[in-house]
Protein backbone atom coordinates (compact mmCIF):
# COMPACT_ATOMS: atom_id res chain seq x y z
CA UNK A 1 0.00 0.00 0.00
CA UNK A 2 1.73 3.33 -1.05
CA UNK A 3 1.05 6.32 1.18
CA UNK A 4 -0.34 9.48 -0.26
CA UNK A 5 3.40 11.43 0.66
CA UNK A 6 4.65 8.24 -1.55
CA UNK A 7 2.25 9.06 -4.11
CA UNK A 8 3.15 12.25 -4.39
CA UNK A 9 7.45 11.76 -4.33
CA UNK A 10 6.75 9.36 -7.24
CA UNK A 11 4.66 11.71 -9.00
CA UNK A 12 7.30 14.32 -8.48
CA UNK A 13 9.86 11.85 -9.77
CA UNK A 14 8.05 11.63 -12.92
CA UNK A 15 9.04 14.79 -14.14
CA UNK A 16 12.65 14.16 -14.09
CA UNK A 17 13.24 11.72 -16.27
CA UNK A 18 14.64 11.03 -19.49
CA UNK A 19 11.00 9.81 -21.24
CA UNK A 20 8.55 12.62 -21.04
CA UNK A 21 5.18 12.07 -18.72
CA UNK A 22 2.50 11.66 -20.57
CA UNK A 23 -0.20 12.91 -18.72
CA UNK A 24 -4.00 11.61 -19.96
CA UNK A 25 -6.66 14.17 -18.53
CA UNK A 26 -9.77 12.29 -17.45
CA UNK A 27 -13.16 13.90 -15.97
CA UNK A 28 -15.07 10.61 -14.30
CA UNK A 29 -14.23 7.50 -12.73
CA UNK A 30 -14.17 5.10 -16.00
CA UNK A 31 -12.30 7.55 -17.72
CA UNK A 32 -9.54 7.76 -15.55
CA UNK A 33 -9.57 3.57 -14.84
CA UNK A 34 -9.92 3.18 -18.70
CA UNK A 35 -6.24 5.57 -18.48
CA UNK A 36 -4.55 3.60 -15.53
CA UNK A 37 -5.73 0.47 -17.16
CA UNK A 38 -3.94 1.25 -19.99
CA UNK A 39 -0.50 1.97 -18.57
CA UNK A 40 0.20 5.44 -17.81
CA UNK A 41 2.28 6.06 -14.68
CA UNK A 42 -0.51 8.58 -13.80
CA UNK A 43 -3.88 10.22 -14.43
CA UNK A 44 -4.96 14.34 -14.31
CA UNK A 45 -8.28 15.90 -14.70
CA UNK A 46 -9.68 18.39 -16.91
CA UNK A 47 -11.21 20.84 -15.58
CA UNK A 48 -13.49 21.78 -18.26
CA UNK A 49 -14.57 18.25 -19.22
CA UNK A 50 -15.29 18.07 -15.00
CA UNK A 51 -16.79 20.84 -14.78
CA UNK A 52 -19.60 20.47 -17.96
CA UNK A 53 -19.79 16.41 -17.15
CA UNK A 54 -21.52 18.13 -14.25
CA UNK A 55 -23.45 20.70 -15.86
CA UNK A 56 -21.14 23.79 -15.66
CA UNK A 57 -19.18 25.42 -18.28
CA UNK A 58 -15.41 25.71 -17.64
CA UNK A 59 -14.08 27.74 -14.52
CA UNK A 60 -15.06 28.47 -11.52
CA UNK A 61 -19.01 28.68 -11.28
CA UNK A 62 -18.98 25.01 -9.40
CA UNK A 63 -18.72 25.15 -5.74
CA UNK A 64 -15.20 23.63 -4.31
CA UNK A 65 -17.98 21.39 -2.66
CA UNK A 66 -18.70 19.85 -5.36
CA UNK A 67 -15.44 19.96 -7.54
CA UNK A 68 -13.73 18.25 -4.50
CA UNK A 69 -16.18 15.67 -4.49
CA UNK A 70 -15.55 14.66 -7.97
CA UNK A 71 -12.24 14.94 -7.59
CA UNK A 72 -12.59 12.78 -4.60
CA UNK A 73 -14.59 9.96 -6.59
CA UNK A 74 -11.73 9.32 -9.16
CA UNK A 75 -8.98 9.44 -6.60
CA UNK A 76 -10.85 6.89 -4.61
CA UNK A 77 -10.32 4.63 -7.58
CA UNK A 78 -6.98 5.25 -8.82
CA UNK A 79 -4.02 3.60 -7.76
CA UNK A 80 -1.48 5.28 -9.49
CA UNK A 81 -0.59 9.21 -9.11
CA UNK A 82 -3.98 11.60 -9.65
CA UNK A 83 -3.26 15.54 -10.10
CA UNK A 84 -6.31 17.54 -10.49
CA UNK A 85 -6.73 21.08 -12.37
CA UNK A 86 -7.75 23.35 -9.32
CA UNK A 87 -8.72 26.41 -12.52
CA UNK A 88 -7.12 29.39 -10.40
CA UNK A 89 -7.52 28.17 -6.87
CA UNK A 90 -11.14 28.85 -5.76
CA UNK A 91 -10.44 32.00 -4.46
CA UNK A 92 -8.19 35.03 -5.17
CA UNK A 93 -6.43 35.03 -1.78
CA UNK A 94 -3.58 33.00 -0.82
CA UNK A 95 -5.72 31.82 2.07
CA UNK A 96 -8.46 30.46 -0.35
CA UNK A 97 -6.08 28.69 -2.55
CA UNK A 98 -4.72 27.51 0.64
CA UNK A 99 -7.69 25.85 1.41
CA UNK A 100 -8.53 24.47 -1.65
CA UNK A 101 -5.12 22.53 -1.34
CA UNK A 102 -5.87 21.13 2.00
CA UNK A 103 -9.12 20.11 0.32
CA UNK A 104 -7.63 19.08 -2.80
CA UNK A 105 -5.36 16.51 -0.72
CA UNK A 106 -8.19 15.04 1.86
CA UNK A 107 -10.07 14.26 -1.54
CA UNK A 108 -6.95 12.32 -2.46
CA UNK A 109 -4.61 14.23 -5.08
CA UNK A 110 -1.04 14.61 -5.41
CA UNK A 111 -0.70 17.53 -7.59
CA UNK A 112 -2.50 20.37 -9.06
CA UNK A 113 -2.44 22.68 -11.36
CA UNK A 114 -3.01 26.14 -11.26
CA UNK A 115 -3.26 29.00 -13.29
CA UNK A 116 -2.47 32.98 -13.33
CA UNK A 117 -6.04 34.21 -14.79
CA UNK A 118 -9.70 34.70 -14.18
CA UNK A 119 -11.68 32.67 -15.93
CA UNK A 120 -14.78 34.83 -15.86
CA UNK A 121 -12.65 38.07 -17.31
CA UNK A 122 -9.82 36.59 -18.88
CA UNK A 123 -7.58 38.96 -16.93
CA UNK A 124 -4.48 37.70 -15.65
CA UNK A 125 -3.40 37.84 -12.05
CA UNK A 126 0.05 40.31 -11.37
CA UNK A 127 2.80 37.30 -11.26
CA UNK A 128 3.18 38.52 -7.02
CA UNK A 129 -0.04 37.45 -6.03
CA UNK A 130 0.14 34.05 -8.28
CA UNK A 131 3.57 33.52 -6.34
CA UNK A 132 1.90 34.00 -2.94
CA UNK A 133 -0.52 31.44 -4.02
CA UNK A 134 2.18 29.08 -5.41
CA UNK A 135 4.25 29.37 -1.96
CA UNK A 136 0.95 28.91 -0.17
CA UNK A 137 -0.23 25.52 -1.78
CA UNK A 138 3.47 24.66 -1.18
CA UNK A 139 3.47 25.00 2.49
CA UNK A 140 -0.31 23.43 2.69
CA UNK A 141 1.16 20.44 1.27
CA UNK A 142 4.34 20.60 3.76
CA UNK A 143 2.16 21.08 6.94
CA UNK A 144 -0.05 17.68 5.89
CA UNK A 145 2.91 15.90 4.77
CA UNK A 146 1.26 15.44 1.37
CA UNK A 147 3.88 17.53 -1.16
CA UNK A 148 1.91 18.39 -3.59
CA UNK A 149 2.99 18.49 -7.28
CA UNK A 150 2.39 21.71 -8.36
CA UNK A 151 2.35 22.36 -11.94
CA UNK A 152 2.27 26.66 -12.46
CA UNK A 153 -0.03 27.29 -15.27
CA UNK A 154 0.49 30.90 -17.02
CA UNK A 155 -1.48 32.28 -20.06
CA UNK A 156 0.36 35.00 -20.48
CA UNK A 157 0.77 33.65 -24.18
CA UNK A 158 -3.23 34.17 -24.72
CA UNK A 159 -3.85 37.36 -22.84
CA UNK A 160 -0.67 39.68 -21.54
CA UNK A 161 -0.66 42.74 -23.21
CA UNK A 162 2.27 43.53 -26.24
CA UNK A 163 2.74 41.65 -29.36
CA UNK A 164 3.62 38.14 -29.72
CA UNK A 165 6.95 38.17 -28.60
CA UNK A 166 6.12 40.59 -25.65
CA UNK A 167 3.73 38.32 -24.79
CA UNK A 168 6.44 34.89 -25.04
CA UNK A 169 9.08 37.09 -22.65
CA UNK A 170 6.04 37.95 -20.20
CA UNK A 171 4.76 34.33 -19.90
CA UNK A 172 8.78 33.02 -19.68
CA UNK A 173 9.16 35.52 -16.83
CA UNK A 174 6.47 34.59 -15.12
CA UNK A 175 7.13 30.91 -15.18
CA UNK A 176 10.50 31.72 -14.08
CA UNK A 177 8.74 33.57 -10.80
CA UNK A 178 6.82 30.61 -10.34
CA UNK A 179 9.80 28.18 -10.65
CA UNK A 180 11.77 29.87 -7.96
CA UNK A 181 8.50 30.00 -5.74
CA UNK A 182 8.52 26.48 -4.97
CA UNK A 183 6.35 25.15 -8.15
CA UNK A 184 7.56 21.63 -9.53
CA UNK A 185 6.86 22.29 -13.59
CA UNK A 186 5.79 25.10 -15.55
CA UNK A 187 2.57 25.17 -17.94
CA UNK A 188 2.44 28.03 -20.87
CA UNK A 189 -0.57 27.89 -22.07
CA UNK A 190 -0.72 27.90 -26.23
CA UNK A 191 2.75 26.82 -27.13
CA UNK A 192 2.56 23.89 -30.03
CA UNK A 193 5.06 25.28 -32.51
CA UNK A 194 8.57 23.29 -31.93
CA UNK A 195 10.91 26.18 -32.12
CA UNK A 196 8.81 28.02 -29.63
CA UNK A 197 8.55 25.19 -27.05
CA UNK A 198 12.58 24.50 -27.11
CA UNK A 199 13.11 28.18 -26.10
CA UNK A 200 10.97 27.87 -23.69
CA UNK A 201 12.53 25.20 -22.41
CA UNK A 202 16.14 26.27 -22.39
CA UNK A 203 14.93 29.55 -20.94
CA UNK A 204 13.78 27.42 -18.04
CA UNK A 205 16.03 24.94 -17.63
CA UNK A 206 13.12 23.00 -15.45
CA UNK A 207 9.96 20.67 -15.89
CA UNK A 208 7.74 22.22 -18.74
CA UNK A 209 4.20 21.04 -19.64
CA UNK A 210 2.87 21.05 -22.97
CA UNK A 211 -0.67 20.24 -23.82
CA UNK A 212 -1.83 18.02 -26.95
CA UNK A 213 -3.34 20.12 -29.72
CA UNK A 214 -3.83 20.58 -33.11
CA UNK A 215 0.19 21.05 -34.94
CA UNK A 216 1.60 20.24 -31.78
CA UNK A 217 4.75 18.31 -32.35
CA UNK A 218 4.71 14.08 -32.02
CA UNK A 219 5.96 12.89 -28.56
CA UNK A 220 9.35 11.88 -29.74
CA UNK A 221 10.20 15.83 -30.96
CA UNK A 222 9.12 16.94 -27.38
CA UNK A 223 11.69 14.84 -25.82
CA UNK A 224 13.98 15.90 -28.20
CA UNK A 225 13.46 19.21 -27.04
CA UNK A 226 13.35 18.39 -23.33
CA UNK A 227 9.98 19.01 -22.61
CA UNK A 228 9.29 17.09 -19.44
CA UNK A 229 5.41 16.68 -19.40
CA UNK A 230 2.76 16.32 -22.24
CA UNK A 231 -1.16 16.64 -20.86
CA UNK A 232 -4.01 16.18 -22.98
CA UNK A 233 -5.97 18.85 -21.67
CA UNK A 234 -9.84 18.47 -22.57
CA UNK A 235 -9.16 16.69 -25.87
CA UNK A 236 -10.06 13.39 -24.78
CA UNK A 237 -13.47 14.59 -23.76
CA UNK A 238 -14.15 16.31 -26.95
CA UNK A 239 -12.88 13.07 -28.84
CA UNK A 240 -15.00 11.17 -27.06
CA UNK A 241 -18.11 13.32 -27.43
CA UNK A 242 -17.57 13.88 -31.09
CA UNK A 243 -17.73 10.17 -31.48
CA UNK A 244 -21.35 10.19 -30.04
CA UNK A 245 -21.79 12.70 -32.76
CA UNK A 246 -20.81 10.36 -35.06
CA UNK A 247 -22.73 7.14 -33.45
CA UNK A 248 -25.55 9.81 -33.68
CA UNK A 249 -25.93 10.25 -37.16
CA UNK A 250 -24.86 6.74 -38.23
CA UNK A 251 -28.33 5.74 -35.87
CA UNK A 252 -30.33 8.38 -37.25
CA UNK A 253 -28.84 8.06 -40.63
CA UNK A 254 -28.50 5.25 -41.94
CA UNK A 255 -30.25 3.11 -38.81
CA UNK A 256 -27.38 0.74 -38.43
CA UNK A 257 -24.54 0.95 -35.42
CA UNK A 258 -21.28 0.24 -36.99
CA UNK A 259 -19.94 3.17 -34.56
CA UNK A 260 -21.66 1.81 -31.65
CA UNK A 261 -20.76 -1.90 -31.62
CA UNK A 262 -16.85 -1.49 -33.11
CA UNK A 263 -13.92 -1.73 -30.43
CA UNK A 264 -16.00 -1.14 -27.55
CA UNK A 265 -16.05 -2.44 -23.56
CA UNK A 266 -17.74 -5.38 -22.60
CA UNK A 267 -20.65 -5.08 -19.61
CA UNK A 268 -17.81 -6.80 -17.15
CA UNK A 269 -15.36 -4.63 -18.53
CA UNK A 270 -17.32 -0.92 -17.54
CA UNK A 271 -18.22 -2.21 -14.61
CA UNK A 272 -14.83 -3.45 -13.53
CA UNK A 273 -13.45 0.42 -14.21
CA UNK A 274 -15.74 1.21 -10.80
CA UNK A 275 -13.31 -0.16 -8.41
CA UNK A 276 -9.82 0.29 -7.87
CA UNK A 277 -7.31 -2.05 -10.15
CA UNK A 278 -6.82 -5.54 -9.14
CA UNK B 1 -42.15 26.70 -22.06
CA UNK B 2 -43.39 23.01 -22.25
CA UNK B 3 -44.42 21.75 -18.82
CA UNK B 4 -43.35 18.62 -17.46
CA UNK B 5 -46.86 17.49 -18.05
CA UNK B 6 -46.61 18.03 -21.81
CA UNK B 7 -42.82 16.94 -21.91
CA UNK B 8 -44.73 13.48 -20.19
CA UNK B 9 -47.57 13.26 -22.82
CA UNK B 10 -45.13 14.32 -25.78
CA UNK B 11 -42.88 11.48 -24.66
CA UNK B 12 -45.65 9.13 -24.24
CA UNK B 13 -47.25 9.85 -27.86
CA UNK B 14 -43.49 9.18 -29.61
CA UNK B 15 -44.12 4.99 -28.76
CA UNK B 16 -47.30 5.26 -31.04
CA UNK B 17 -45.37 6.58 -34.43
CA UNK B 18 -45.38 4.47 -36.96
CA UNK B 19 -41.38 5.72 -36.81
CA UNK B 20 -39.69 3.78 -34.47
CA UNK B 21 -38.72 6.34 -31.15
CA UNK B 22 -34.84 5.43 -31.30
CA UNK B 23 -33.50 6.79 -27.51
CA UNK B 24 -30.16 7.29 -26.61
CA UNK B 25 -28.92 6.48 -23.85
CA UNK B 26 -26.24 8.80 -21.60
CA UNK B 27 -24.90 9.14 -18.37
CA UNK B 28 -23.75 12.73 -17.76
CA UNK B 29 -24.53 16.04 -18.89
CA UNK B 30 -22.60 16.35 -22.26
CA UNK B 31 -23.52 13.06 -23.33
CA UNK B 32 -27.19 13.97 -22.93
CA UNK B 33 -26.67 17.29 -24.80
CA UNK B 34 -24.72 15.93 -27.88
CA UNK B 35 -27.77 13.65 -28.23
CA UNK B 36 -30.27 16.38 -27.82
CA UNK B 37 -27.97 18.44 -30.69
CA UNK B 38 -28.37 15.72 -33.18
CA UNK B 39 -31.84 15.72 -32.90
CA UNK B 40 -32.77 13.25 -30.84
CA UNK B 41 -36.51 13.47 -29.73
CA UNK B 42 -35.87 12.04 -26.40
CA UNK B 43 -33.11 10.80 -24.06
CA UNK B 44 -32.60 8.66 -21.76
CA UNK B 45 -30.23 7.29 -19.05
CA UNK B 46 -28.04 4.21 -18.88
CA UNK B 47 -28.23 2.73 -15.28
CA UNK B 48 -24.72 0.85 -15.80
CA UNK B 49 -22.91 4.11 -17.44
CA UNK B 50 -24.42 6.57 -14.99
CA UNK B 51 -23.29 4.56 -11.95
CA UNK B 52 -20.12 3.54 -13.24
CA UNK B 53 -19.56 7.10 -14.05
CA UNK B 54 -19.52 8.00 -10.08
CA UNK B 55 -17.78 5.29 -9.01
CA UNK B 56 -20.61 2.38 -8.27
CA UNK B 57 -20.64 -0.91 -10.43
CA UNK B 58 -24.44 -1.08 -12.28
CA UNK B 59 -27.02 -2.06 -9.86
CA UNK B 60 -28.45 -0.38 -6.64
CA UNK B 61 -25.11 0.24 -4.82
CA UNK B 62 -25.47 3.86 -5.18
CA UNK B 63 -27.79 5.43 -2.76
CA UNK B 64 -31.07 7.13 -4.17
CA UNK B 65 -30.18 10.18 -3.09
CA UNK B 66 -26.93 10.43 -5.48
CA UNK B 67 -28.45 8.53 -8.07
CA UNK B 68 -31.22 11.30 -8.07
CA UNK B 69 -28.88 13.97 -8.34
CA UNK B 70 -27.28 12.90 -11.28
CA UNK B 71 -30.69 12.34 -13.04
CA UNK B 72 -31.37 15.94 -12.26
CA UNK B 73 -28.37 17.92 -13.35
CA UNK B 74 -29.09 15.86 -16.41
CA UNK B 75 -32.40 16.73 -17.02
CA UNK B 76 -31.78 20.82 -16.29
CA UNK B 77 -29.64 21.47 -19.11
CA UNK B 78 -31.81 18.94 -21.38
CA UNK B 79 -35.13 20.92 -23.36
CA UNK B 80 -36.39 17.14 -24.45
CA UNK B 81 -38.02 14.51 -22.61
CA UNK B 82 -36.13 12.32 -19.97
CA UNK B 83 -36.34 9.10 -19.10
CA UNK B 84 -34.53 7.46 -16.61
CA UNK B 85 -33.19 3.85 -15.93
CA UNK B 86 -34.62 3.44 -12.30
CA UNK B 87 -32.84 0.05 -12.04
CA UNK B 88 -35.16 -1.89 -9.57
CA UNK B 89 -36.16 0.70 -8.16
CA UNK B 90 -34.26 0.85 -5.21
CA UNK B 91 -36.24 -0.98 -2.74
CA UNK B 92 -37.96 -3.78 -2.34
CA UNK B 93 -41.92 -1.86 -1.67
CA UNK B 94 -44.61 -0.86 -4.42
CA UNK B 95 -43.84 1.99 -0.84
CA UNK B 96 -39.92 2.47 -1.94
CA UNK B 97 -40.27 2.62 -5.75
CA UNK B 98 -43.12 4.93 -5.41
CA UNK B 99 -40.74 7.25 -3.54
CA UNK B 100 -37.98 6.71 -6.06
CA UNK B 101 -40.94 7.88 -8.82
CA UNK B 102 -41.45 11.00 -6.47
CA UNK B 103 -37.63 11.95 -6.97
CA UNK B 104 -37.30 11.05 -10.07
CA UNK B 105 -40.27 13.55 -10.97
CA UNK B 106 -39.00 15.93 -8.79
CA UNK B 107 -34.98 15.59 -10.32
CA UNK B 108 -37.27 16.57 -13.86
CA UNK B 109 -37.56 13.03 -15.46
CA UNK B 110 -40.54 12.57 -17.36
CA UNK B 111 -40.23 8.52 -18.13
CA UNK B 112 -38.47 5.49 -16.15
CA UNK B 113 -37.10 1.83 -17.18
CA UNK B 114 -38.13 -0.62 -14.14
CA UNK B 115 -36.76 -4.27 -14.09
CA UNK B 116 -38.25 -7.28 -12.49
CA UNK B 117 -34.83 -8.84 -11.18
CA UNK B 118 -32.88 -8.34 -8.40
CA UNK B 119 -28.88 -7.19 -9.14
CA UNK B 120 -27.30 -8.57 -6.27
CA UNK B 121 -28.88 -11.89 -6.85
CA UNK B 122 -29.74 -11.91 -10.21
CA UNK B 123 -33.19 -13.51 -9.33
CA UNK B 124 -36.49 -12.17 -10.50
CA UNK B 125 -38.89 -10.64 -8.30
CA UNK B 126 -42.33 -12.48 -9.01
CA UNK B 127 -44.75 -11.05 -11.62
CA UNK B 128 -47.14 -10.03 -9.31
CA UNK B 129 -44.60 -8.04 -7.30
CA UNK B 130 -43.74 -6.68 -10.24
CA UNK B 131 -47.17 -5.16 -11.22
CA UNK B 132 -47.78 -3.51 -7.73
CA UNK B 133 -44.83 -1.77 -8.76
CA UNK B 134 -45.85 -0.52 -11.52
CA UNK B 135 -49.20 -0.07 -10.24
CA UNK B 136 -47.71 2.03 -7.58
CA UNK B 137 -45.20 4.43 -10.25
CA UNK B 138 -48.31 5.00 -12.07
CA UNK B 139 -50.25 6.06 -9.50
CA UNK B 140 -47.21 8.95 -8.15
CA UNK B 141 -47.69 9.91 -11.95
CA UNK B 142 -51.13 10.69 -11.74
CA UNK B 143 -50.91 12.53 -8.12
CA UNK B 144 -48.29 14.61 -9.13
CA UNK B 145 -49.60 15.27 -12.40
CA UNK B 146 -46.63 14.46 -14.19
CA UNK B 147 -48.25 10.92 -16.11
CA UNK B 148 -44.60 8.97 -15.96
CA UNK B 149 -43.91 6.50 -18.98
CA UNK B 150 -43.30 3.39 -17.81
CA UNK B 151 -40.97 1.40 -19.35
CA UNK B 152 -41.42 -2.17 -17.75
CA UNK B 153 -38.33 -4.29 -18.06
CA UNK B 154 -38.05 -7.87 -18.15
CA UNK B 155 -35.25 -10.15 -17.78
CA UNK B 156 -37.29 -13.34 -17.68
CA UNK B 157 -35.38 -14.30 -20.87
CA UNK B 158 -31.96 -14.21 -19.04
CA UNK B 159 -33.28 -15.63 -15.61
CA UNK B 160 -36.47 -17.80 -16.18
CA UNK B 161 -36.25 -21.34 -15.59
CA UNK B 162 -36.32 -23.47 -17.52
CA UNK B 163 -35.30 -23.94 -21.44
CA UNK B 164 -34.96 -21.28 -24.10
CA UNK B 165 -38.79 -21.75 -24.79
CA UNK B 166 -40.28 -21.56 -21.28
CA UNK B 167 -38.40 -18.52 -20.25
CA UNK B 168 -39.71 -16.55 -24.17
CA UNK B 169 -43.19 -17.71 -22.67
CA UNK B 170 -42.31 -16.48 -19.67
CA UNK B 171 -40.97 -13.06 -20.51
CA UNK B 172 -44.36 -12.90 -22.73
CA UNK B 173 -46.40 -13.57 -19.91
CA UNK B 174 -44.69 -11.03 -17.55
CA UNK B 175 -45.01 -8.22 -20.15
CA UNK B 176 -48.70 -8.90 -20.89
CA UNK B 177 -49.20 -8.58 -17.15
CA UNK B 178 -46.99 -5.14 -16.88
CA UNK B 179 -48.54 -4.02 -20.18
CA UNK B 180 -52.12 -4.55 -18.36
CA UNK B 181 -51.28 -3.03 -15.40
CA UNK B 182 -50.28 0.17 -16.61
CA UNK B 183 -47.33 0.41 -18.20
CA UNK B 184 -46.20 2.33 -21.53
CA UNK B 185 -43.78 0.03 -23.23
CA UNK B 186 -42.49 -3.56 -21.90
CA UNK B 187 -39.04 -4.29 -22.18
CA UNK B 188 -37.63 -8.00 -22.99
CA UNK B 189 -34.13 -7.79 -22.10
CA UNK B 190 -32.21 -10.16 -24.22
CA UNK B 191 -34.39 -10.16 -27.96
CA UNK B 192 -32.02 -9.95 -30.93
CA UNK B 193 -33.35 -12.16 -33.39
CA UNK B 194 -35.49 -10.94 -35.38
CA UNK B 195 -38.01 -13.89 -35.76
CA UNK B 196 -38.04 -13.67 -32.12
CA UNK B 197 -38.52 -9.73 -32.06
CA UNK B 198 -41.72 -10.30 -34.37
CA UNK B 199 -43.19 -13.11 -32.04
CA UNK B 200 -42.94 -10.92 -29.02
CA UNK B 201 -44.42 -7.63 -31.00
CA UNK B 202 -47.49 -10.07 -32.28
CA UNK B 203 -47.87 -11.66 -28.65
CA UNK B 204 -48.31 -8.20 -27.33
CA UNK B 205 -49.73 -5.85 -29.61
CA UNK B 206 -48.27 -2.96 -27.44
CA UNK B 207 -45.06 -0.95 -27.74
CA UNK B 208 -41.94 -3.15 -27.27
CA UNK B 209 -38.27 -1.73 -26.18
CA UNK B 210 -35.26 -3.57 -27.49
CA UNK B 211 -31.58 -2.55 -27.03
CA UNK B 212 -28.71 -1.99 -29.53
CA UNK B 213 -26.57 -5.06 -29.21
CA UNK B 214 -24.17 -7.05 -31.57
CA UNK B 215 -26.66 -9.40 -34.07
CA UNK B 216 -29.79 -6.90 -33.69
CA UNK B 217 -30.88 -5.97 -36.99
CA UNK B 218 -31.37 -2.30 -38.19
CA UNK B 219 -33.66 -0.03 -37.91
CA UNK B 220 -35.96 -0.54 -41.10
CA UNK B 221 -36.02 -4.19 -39.90
CA UNK B 222 -37.23 -3.29 -36.62
CA UNK B 223 -39.84 -0.81 -37.66
CA UNK B 224 -41.07 -3.66 -40.10
CA UNK B 225 -41.47 -6.10 -37.23
CA UNK B 226 -43.58 -3.42 -35.28
CA UNK B 227 -40.61 -2.25 -32.59
CA UNK B 228 -42.03 0.98 -31.24
CA UNK B 229 -38.79 2.07 -29.41
CA UNK B 230 -34.79 1.00 -29.73
CA UNK B 231 -32.59 1.81 -27.12
CA UNK B 232 -29.12 2.29 -27.32
CA UNK B 233 -28.59 0.70 -23.29
CA UNK B 234 -24.64 1.06 -22.44
CA UNK B 235 -23.65 0.75 -25.80
CA UNK B 236 -22.76 4.22 -26.37
CA UNK B 237 -20.36 4.89 -23.39
CA UNK B 238 -18.48 1.17 -24.47
CA UNK B 239 -18.06 2.89 -27.34
CA UNK B 240 -16.79 6.16 -26.24
CA UNK B 241 -14.66 4.10 -23.60
CA UNK B 242 -12.92 1.96 -26.16
CA UNK B 243 -12.11 5.04 -27.96
CA UNK B 244 -9.91 6.54 -25.01
CA UNK B 245 -8.34 2.99 -24.94
CA UNK B 246 -7.07 3.47 -28.75
CA UNK B 247 -5.99 6.53 -27.83
CA UNK B 248 -3.94 5.62 -25.17
CA UNK B 249 -2.36 2.93 -26.92
CA UNK B 250 -1.64 5.33 -29.60
CA UNK B 251 -0.13 8.08 -27.70
CA UNK B 252 1.54 5.95 -25.81
CA UNK B 253 2.67 3.86 -29.02
CA UNK B 254 3.80 5.93 -31.79
CA UNK B 255 3.40 8.89 -30.00
CA UNK B 256 1.20 10.80 -32.46
CA UNK B 257 -2.27 12.11 -31.17
CA UNK B 258 -4.54 11.25 -34.81
CA UNK B 259 -7.61 9.57 -32.38
CA UNK B 260 -7.43 12.04 -30.23
CA UNK B 261 -7.80 15.27 -32.53
CA UNK B 262 -9.85 13.71 -35.38
CA UNK B 263 -13.62 14.38 -35.64
CA UNK B 264 -13.60 16.27 -32.39
CA UNK B 265 -16.00 18.76 -30.43
CA UNK B 266 -13.74 22.23 -29.73
CA UNK B 267 -13.63 23.84 -26.19
CA UNK B 268 -16.71 26.18 -27.11
CA UNK B 269 -18.77 23.37 -28.30
CA UNK B 270 -17.67 21.64 -25.09
CA UNK B 271 -19.11 24.47 -23.03
CA UNK B 272 -22.00 25.06 -24.57
CA UNK B 273 -23.06 21.36 -23.41
CA UNK B 274 -22.69 22.72 -20.02
CA UNK B 275 -26.14 24.85 -20.51
CA UNK B 276 -29.70 23.99 -21.95
CA UNK B 277 -29.88 24.23 -25.79
CA UNK B 278 -29.99 28.02 -27.30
Amino acid sequence: MTSQEEKAEAFRELHHKDRILILPNAWDVPSARVFENEGFPAVATSSAAVMVSLGYPDGELISRHEYLAAVKRIAKVLSIPLSADAVAGFGRTSAEVASTARGLIRAGAVGLNIEDFEHSTKRLFTARSHVEKIKAIKKTGEAMRVPLVINARTDALRYATGGSSARFNEAVDRAISYRDAGADCVYPMGLVDLDQISSFVRALDFPVNVMVRKGLPPVKDLERAGVKRLSFGPSASYAALGLLRRISKEVRGTGTYGSLLEGVLTFDELNSLAVPKA
